[in-house]
């Protein structure tokens, strides 16, 4: 690929389904100019209650998925997949790729004032450990405590944000949490930060809640302009953004209308398991 | 296959997850001879939100998988699947499939006196109407009132079964069918089984609670004597039970191990996906 049509190739987004959405409505705030090219495996979703194994098998397919759409840089939007897969699929494919960890822990890191970090996320992300990891690898001072919080993400995917229950749920995991004196939290899933208002409502407002998307369309933005690869002059025509699914689309179309700023147009099926 | 050997031949049954082993306990009980070969679909659980072509696709792959087995039949012990894609697998294999949707409407039937009958299950299942269809079909005069409860299965799988918010769940799906005058619920998850107390206690003692896993085992024996083929006369080593799953064993093992009479003793993990 020449370097000018490398700037107007899409950057490629997944994740395990709708969550990653809002990694994508960053990405478009902070970099309008870019095409983008998404794939959420809805065949296959959850992948937080699933093997290492599993997950870098469904990554690499992606991966290699996305690929055929040229994509210039690829960012795994789903922090599952990014604690799980990240290291492994970056050795195995010749296209940059970027997790949503690493820019959640560094923001984590700037918000605290007393270096105490509360870490939300899926089973297999905070098994992983890999929050705690990358916070200490940065300042191995911080004292970091994480905390699985499993039933978020089928209470947003069946549309219980606003319903009592979702109260109890996130008291039934965050109490022990809220009894500490961290000061900042990282949201380590993609689906939580629609819960963050309801988050923030049972932590208290005196901490931080940070959510990795926005650092991470930072790092998407350092690592473009790095490599002479970030589509500059906007098309007239406005950026192009195709979305793919693994498992029909009515259900991922009326979720993505009411994350992303625009109505989503048409999502095209993937039969994923054959890359 | 010769008679002799079809006999000995293991009954394959399969589910999404670890559902389906409420059903294995039940056709253990009433056909200790048998042996039988489980597959769980764990990588690509649940299948209660995902559609009618996806849910077929993993059905034929699993089908392909059970018969490397040698299956001499099949019982498709997920209420979603058997919905969704019992009718044509059964076209597409030459083996004899059994679903749970029928025997549950059957039995359902059976226990209602005042001709009202509640159907609880996943969004899928109650999507594709089929209870209704069958339920109807025996008795057209039968009202059947449908009702998805996509909630009860994360709560079963994360260990909540017990916990104070299930109450609030239940009733946040229920309420409504408990107000009609409905005299016999069938269970069409194969997961809510392990709600049944807590249903029970919701709902009330008059409505009689059906759970399509022990009409479902009567029908699987039936089959199995009419085409000569049940497994008469015990090995004295006893039956033999081999649990096959797609996606890592331990937290199978662990639910295995509270709902099946005997120790699981170990799980094979197969790519189920190059089926």
């Amino acid at each position: 690929m020449s370097m000018e049509s490398k700037k107007g190739a899409p950057v490629g987004v997944f994740d395990s389904g709708v969550g990653g959405l809002t990694v994508v409505r960053e990405i478009i705030r902070q970099l309008p100019d870019e095409n983008i090219v998404y794939f959420g495996d809805t065949a296959r979703v959850p992948y937080g209650s699933k093997s290492q194994k599993t997950v870098i098998r469904f990554s690499e397919q992606i991966i290699r998925f996305l690929k055929t759409k040229q994509v210039k840089a690829i960012v795994i939007a789903c922090n599952t997949a990014s604690a799980l897969a990240l290291d492994i699929v970056r050795e195995e494919f010749d296209v940059p790729i970027l997790g949503v960890v690493a820019p959640g822990a560094r923001a984590a890191v700037k918000a605290t004032r007393n270096r105490k970090i509360g870490v939300v996320g899926t089973d297999a992300t905070v098994r992983s450990g890999v929050y705690t990891k990358v916070i200490q690898g940065i300042d191995p001072q911080i004292r970091v405590i994480e905390k699985a919080c499993p039933l978020f993400v089928p209470l947003v995917e069946e549309g219980f944000k606003e319903h009592e229950v979702t109260r109890e749920i996130i008291e039934y995991y965050l109490e022990s949490l809220r009894a500490t004196d961290i000061d900042a939290m990282i949201l380590g899933c993609t689906h939580y930060p629609l819960l963050r208002s309801r988050i923030r409502e049972y932590m208290g407002k005196e901490i931080q809640i940070v959510n990795p998307a926005y650092e991470t369309a930072i790092d998407l933005k350092t690592l473009l302009e790095d490599q002479d690869m970030a589509n500059k002059g906007s098309d007239p025509a406005g950026s192009r953004y195709e979305f793919y699914v693994s498992d029909t689309a009515d259900k991922f179309r009326q979720f993505a209308n009411t994350v992303m700023p625009f109505d989503v147009p048409e999502t095209n099926v993937v039969n994923i398991e054959s890359y």
